[in-house]
Parts: structure tokens; C-alpha cells; sequence
């Protein structure tokens, strides 16, 4: 497609063409500082590359290409709402912009100035009119995991079509009835909104789907185990990001083909860093598109992140939803139990995440973790203090950074973590 | 008793003595400035004073005389402990310190810097032992109602003997059945603490207590409706404080001797400041004894308080058990209808708290009102921009102010409330 087209497009999704214009040059500079410099990187990423050049354009057209077919757009910010539903009513799931500093002075005159980055960020972009996936759905649907969320969403609600389902904040079995209730009343409502019934066959043939793309990234994540590391942190972020963009079957066959090309690699022993470059995992808040600042940061320092511990990263990709079932009702209770494992902040007590995040900074022979925080982040800040006592006890260093969408702290943060890795040698 | 005795009985509770003994000295001075300066108080008045002066005295002692009489003692910091439960185990239930900057530094290193004052100084408390309420509990019972205090309570459960109701977020019917599972697993755990099992005669008899109380402080409410206001907000804040405290059936008697007195006031046609002083209202976050630093600018800046919309004031009050349940199943029902009206920010979505206040504004005949929020409170902050609109709508005029218990902003907060009241001329 023509820019022209694509500009008729964006029109068409009413987006104020010329902050937009402004955003997407930032964007190509960015992506172009950030990753287009980086040696070595293997010729699979090319479809990431590609999707990230279209990511306002291609896969809008393809979007719109589907609600011209009569299928839906569903968007969100969580990894809380189940895709297998969203998929088994034949409607397209997507994550929306919430990822860098857009319409923030709109976005104070309706959360306080003292909110997350990530939250203000996607009620900026819809005041600006900045993000076509959010002007393309038919249903945002929000989720109570923070306090920060919870609140924004009702102010949210008056300017975008939004549905909230109240995740729990234990795991009892109460809890438990709440979740499955709430999975019910969802899927009521995408049924209700698409006019398609979920059936067996279909929920099966979304579980499969969303499953495959988890193993693909389950696969690429246990490869970064290899000593020198295969592929940078920084292009395993972009697969995560764009793992909630992008279409499933096709997003999971490129995996695939890259986690080949890995295979390849590490047979032959060759890395993208030196085998002795300090190997850190990240671990804590998500990290959306083009929120690149602290891999960067990190990675430029000499220093290659081998893993991510956050929603954008294993706590979306971790847990696979049993195939065993047969019935409807089953199917059900599997996606309940897959979602309720999540070990989001969210939840009290939180245990699991601690043993997570410890099993895996083994299972990578990660030499320390950098804890990362949103400002304002209340629960990942909380347990940045658990998780640094866990990796204290276990002798895996951490050091815990808060930070926000802006470039202010670039240098101080780079003084932060090369300190960080002077610790390591 | 002697001070000796109560020496005594501090360092049985393992307090810090010598820090303790500085608090009650700051408390004392903080009481007699704020306090015992006002002018045409009610003689109803001594028995709060003479409360106060022994807020860590003699109800302590009462506490450790039912102890050794076999009764449990049940700390709380919030409204959703259903007392109506506590009682009906003949157990006490006692609010916790939670309103003076104590032992922050050690709190610190348990939840982030960025936590709000009440909590921190919660922790602050029991690891400077500093409170003989918290230090007096057999069981302490949290609740999820926001970010801070559910991630909190993980580290304060490493010292002391916690127990958590999961609040939910919502109050549809699903949530209405978890709540439901949480009171009868709080029941259980209380009948598993004293050994005693609840009865239907228990509760109706707790219940009775409890909205007794609930409609004495109802009563004292709508007596300041009154013009001139015949008794001042600091007055009313501290007896709302003290009803968590003190025993609820001598406080019932107390308070209904009050009004008693404040009718004949207003009769008289007497008030505590003139017909024309500016009427204000409070709304939002809680104030724990002894943070009467706002309402102390505020009255001592001309103006009279006449409500506080708050946990610690009307959002504890307003709603009674209903009564006429005869079986303990309906009056388990009654309790979760009562306490799932509570108006707090936790909930999404809120609009009966906006109803709410407007409501009690024009029924208080409130010129303004004054929204008050503890720093890093994200429930109440996002509220407070909702608040504003809402009563703008209505045409009452309303400011924000965020504080801490630090005393560094009164010069600030003083300003700033003067500058409010010269707009409402």
C-alpha cells in the first residue's frame, strides 16, 4: 500500500495526521538508533523489522480488512484477557499504545500527574487521537490488576468503548469462582458483540493457537540459556511486543523459523556478545513499543540481557493452557486455572513470582537481574523489595531502577547500570 | 492507675519505653494546642478528653483485663472488618495506630518510599514498638482495598499475626459471592481464635451494638446541619477517631448524651463559631489520631468543619445492618449487603460516593469542600479529579490538597486554605 493510502487510512480512524506523522518519524529514528545499529543480528529478524515498519500501516489495513469481513477488534493492556476467547468468536486481539510519552497534558486533566507512565500513556494517545489500534476496536477491555488501572479505566470509559473484568487479587478458591464467573461474563459479552457462539471445536482450535505462539517464545526464551548469547535482549522485546500485534498463526511460524536460525548459531557456537559480556535478566513492569530506553541502555553498556521477567516477556508466555479438555465447560476451567497461575503483582500473597524469577535467573546463567519499575508502580515496587531479598539469599546480584517514558534520566540511569556492572566482574 | 502501673503494663507489651514516652509527650502537647485551646466546648466534651488522655492507659489496661479474662483482641485498620463478627465472639475489636510519623526509616526498608504516610506508619509502629493496641492483638486483620495496603501487609505479616479479607474490586453478583465467602471465613477464623461459635442470638446482639453506635454518631452528624454549627469538626473528627477505639456500648451512651447537649445548643440558637463562618466539609482519605493537622488549619483559619466524608467519619456510619433477619444465615446476608454499600474509592465503578457527597453537602449546608488526600493514595487522588467535577456541576466550590504527617507544608496548607476561604466570600 501507498503512504497515500495509508494516510487515507489514519484519516478514516480520525488521527491527528500531523502529531501522527510527528510520532512515526520519532519512532523510525528510534528504531533505527536502537536496533538497525546492532552487528550480527540474525536474518529472521527481518519479519520483525518489517512488522515494526508496518506496525501503524500494514497492520492496520489488515485490520480494517477484517471488520470490512464483519470481524471485530478487540484491544488491551493486560495479559489477564484471555485471547482464546477473543480468537474463538473469530474477532482479532490486539495490544494498544501504551508505550510512549503521547498527549500526556490531556491525559492529567483525568488521572492525577502521579500515575505510571504506561497508564498515562494510553489515555494520551486516545486524547490525542495518536493510536490507530485504539481507534480500531469494537471493545477495549480493561482488567483490575492495579489501582492506577482501575481508576483510569472509569475516567477511560467516556471516551472509548470499554468493558472491565475484575481479576482477583488472591488465588482461594473463591477468588477462583469470581474468575470463572467473570470468564463467563466475557465471553457472554464477545458473543454479544460478535453474534457468533463459542463452541468446543473453536475454543480447542484458539487454545491451540494461542499455545503455539507461547511454545515458539518458550522455545526462543530457553535458547538465550546458550554461553555467548544468541540473539540481543533488545530483538527478544520486539518479538514480545509484537507477539500482541501481530497475527498469531504467522507471528508463530517466524518465531519458529528465527528459533531455527538460533539453533544454528549456537551450534556453532557463535554469539552476539562476547561469552564472557555480563549476562542480566530484566524482571518487573511490562515494557511496550517504543519503550526500548533501558535495553538499550544496558545492552550499549557492554552488558546483553538473556531475559524478561515481566508481561511483555515470560509472565505472558509461561504457562500453556491444558489441551486435555473435551467439553466446553472444561475448556473453560483450564483457561480459568491457566490465567489465575499468572503471578502478577496483583496478587497477594505473590510467592510464586519469587521462585520464578529464581529458577529462571538460574536457567539463563543470569550473572544479576535489574529489577525495573514505572514510577508510581505501587505493587512491582513492592515487590522489588521481596525479589531483591530472594536474589540476595540465593547470591544473584540485583539492583532495582525506577524510571518513566522520558529521556531525562538516560545518563543517569547508564551511570546506574554500568556501576551495576562493574559489581559483576 | 498509677503511671507506674502503666509502665508496667508498656514494658509487659515489650514497647520502647523511652520513644514511647516521647510520643505521649508530643501527643499531649499536640492535644492541649489543637484541643483544649478551643473556646465554648460541650461538657459532653470530658469524657472524649478524658479518653484520649488515656488512649494508651486505662483502654489499654481494659484490653489486658479481658485478656486475662480469656477474651481475643482483633486489630484493624480499615471499615470493612465486620466489628458485628468480632463482637459476636466476645472478642474486641480495636483500631490500630496508623496516624503519626513512627519508625518510618524501619518502615522503609519494608515497603517502597512512595507508600502513603498511613501506612508506613502502621509499620512504623509495630517495628519501633510504639502501639500497645497493636502490640495487645491476637489477630490483625487486613483487607486488599488498595495496592499499598495488600502489598504491605505480605511484609508486615513476617511481624505480626495477620490475617487478610480479600475486599472485591466491583459489586457485581460475582463479587457479592466472594465477599459472602470472606465474611464466612472470617467467621470461621474467629470462632477457631476463641473457641466460641457464633449463634444467631450472638449476632443479633452484635449487630444491635453496632448500628447502636453506627446511629449515635448518625445523630451527632445530622445535628450539625445546624447554623450556627453548634460544635466544631475537630471535636467531631476526634470522637469518629475514638469510636474505633473505646468500648462500643459506653461510647453509644456518651456520644447520645452529646447531642443531647448539642440539641439544647441549637436550640439556643449557639454555636462554637458564627452564623457566617464559612462551612466546610472534608472528603476523602482517612485521619487516624493524632493527624489533626488539616481540620486545625482549617478552623483555625475562621472556618468551621461541618462533615468528614471519610472512613474515619461518615463512610462508617452511613449504612446499617438490617435487623429484622432472623436466621444467622440472613443476618450473614445483611452483614454483606451492609458492608458491600460502603462507598470506598477500592471500589470500580464508584458513583454512589459522588452521589454521596453532593448530597451531604447541601444536607450540611457545606460552602465548600475541602478534598483531602494522603500522598500516594491512587484510590482517592483519581477520585478526587472525578469529586471536582462533580461538585463544580453542582456548584459547590471544592479544592484538593495532598499532604503527609510530615509538619513541613502547614505554612503551605495554611495558604492555601485561606486563599479557599477568600473565594467562598
Amino acid at each position: 500500500m501507498t503512504q497515500d493510502a495509508y494516510r487515507e487510512m489514519w484519516e478514516t480512524l480520525n488521527l491527528d495526521l500531523a502529531a501522527h506523522d510527528g510520532l512515526l518519524a520519532v519512532l523510525g529514528k528510534f528504531y533505527g538508533d536502537i536496533y538497525m545499529s546492532q552487528q550480527g543480528r540474525l536474518k529472521g529478524m527481518e519479519y520483525l523489522d518489517f512488522v515494526l515498519s508496518e506496525v501503524h500501516g500494514l497492520r492496520i489495513k489488515e485490520l480494517m480488512d477484517a471488520k470490512a469481513q464483519g470481524r471485530k477488534i478487540v484491544g488491551t493492556f493486560c495479559v489477564f484477557v484471555p485471547e482464546e476467547l477473543t480468537l474463538a468468536v473469530d474477532a482479532v486481539q490486539v495490544g494498544l499504545c501504551a508505550g510512549a510519552d503521547a498527549g500526556r497534558e490531556a491525559a492529567e486533566t483525568l488521572v492525577p500527574r502521579n500515575t505510571c507512565a504506561l497508564i498515562k500513556s494510553f489515555i494520551g494517545f486516545k486524547l490525542a487521537r495518536l493510536c490507530p489500534y485504539t481507534e480500531s476496536c469494537d471493545l477495549i477491555v480493561g482488567e483490575t490488576t492495579c489501582d492506577g488501572k482501575k481508576k483510569a479505566y472509569e475516567a477511560f470509559a467516556a471516551h472509548a468503548p470499554l468493558y472491565v473484568m475484575e481479576v482477583p487479587q488472591t488465588k482461594s478458591d473463591a477468588a477462583r469462582v469470581l474468575w470463572k464467573a467473570e470468564i463467563l461474563r466475557y465471553m457472554a459479552r464477545l458473543e454479544d458483540l460478535t453474534g457468533t457462539k463459542i463452541t468446543a471445536e473453536k475454543l480447542a482450535e484458539a487454545i491451540k493457537t494461542v499455545n503455539a505462539r507461547r511454545r515458539a517464545l518458550q522455545r526462543l526464551n530457553r535458547l538465550r540459556a546458550a554461553v555467548p548469547a544468541p540473539i540481543s535482549g533488545r530483538d527478544v522485546l520486539l518479538i514480545n511486543q509484537v507477539s500482541f500485534y501481530d497475527d498469531p498463526a504467522r507471528f508463530t511460524a517466524s518465531i519458529n523459523t528465527l528459533c531455527d536460525q538460533l539453533e544454528e548459531r549456537i551450534k556453532a557456537e557463535e554469539g552476539v556478545a562476547p561469552a564472557d559480556a555480563p549476562r542480566l535478566m530484566l524482571s518487573g513492569c511490562p515494557m511496550a513499543v517504543p519503550n526500548w530506553k533501558l535495553p538499550y541502555i544496558i545492552e550499549s553498556s557492554g552488558a546483553v540481557i538473556v531475559g524478561e521477567e515481566s508481561c511483555i516477556g515470560t509472565r505472558n508466555t509461561r504457562d500453556l493452557v491444558d489441551e486435555s479438555a473435551q467439553t466446553l465447560d472444561e475448556m473453560l476451567d483450564a483457561l480459568v486455572d491457566r490465567y489465575l497461575r499468572i503471578d502478577c503483582a496483583c496478587f497477594t500473597p505473590n510467592q510464586e513470582r519469587l521462585d520464578n524469577i529464581e529458577t529462571m535467573a538460574r536457567d539463563l546463567k543470569a550473572d544479576g537481574v535489574i529489577q525495573y519499575a514505572l514510577m508510581f508502580c505501587q505493587p512491582y515496587a513492592h515487590e522489588a523489595i521481596k525479589v531483591e531479598k530472594r536474589l540476595g539469599a540465593a547470591d544473584i546480584p540485583s539492583m532495582a531502577l525506577e524510571t518513566d517514558y522520558s529521556m531525562e534520566d538516560v545518563e543517569q540511569l547508564k551511570t546506574r547500570v554500568e556501576a551495576f556492572l562493574e559489581t559483576l566482574k
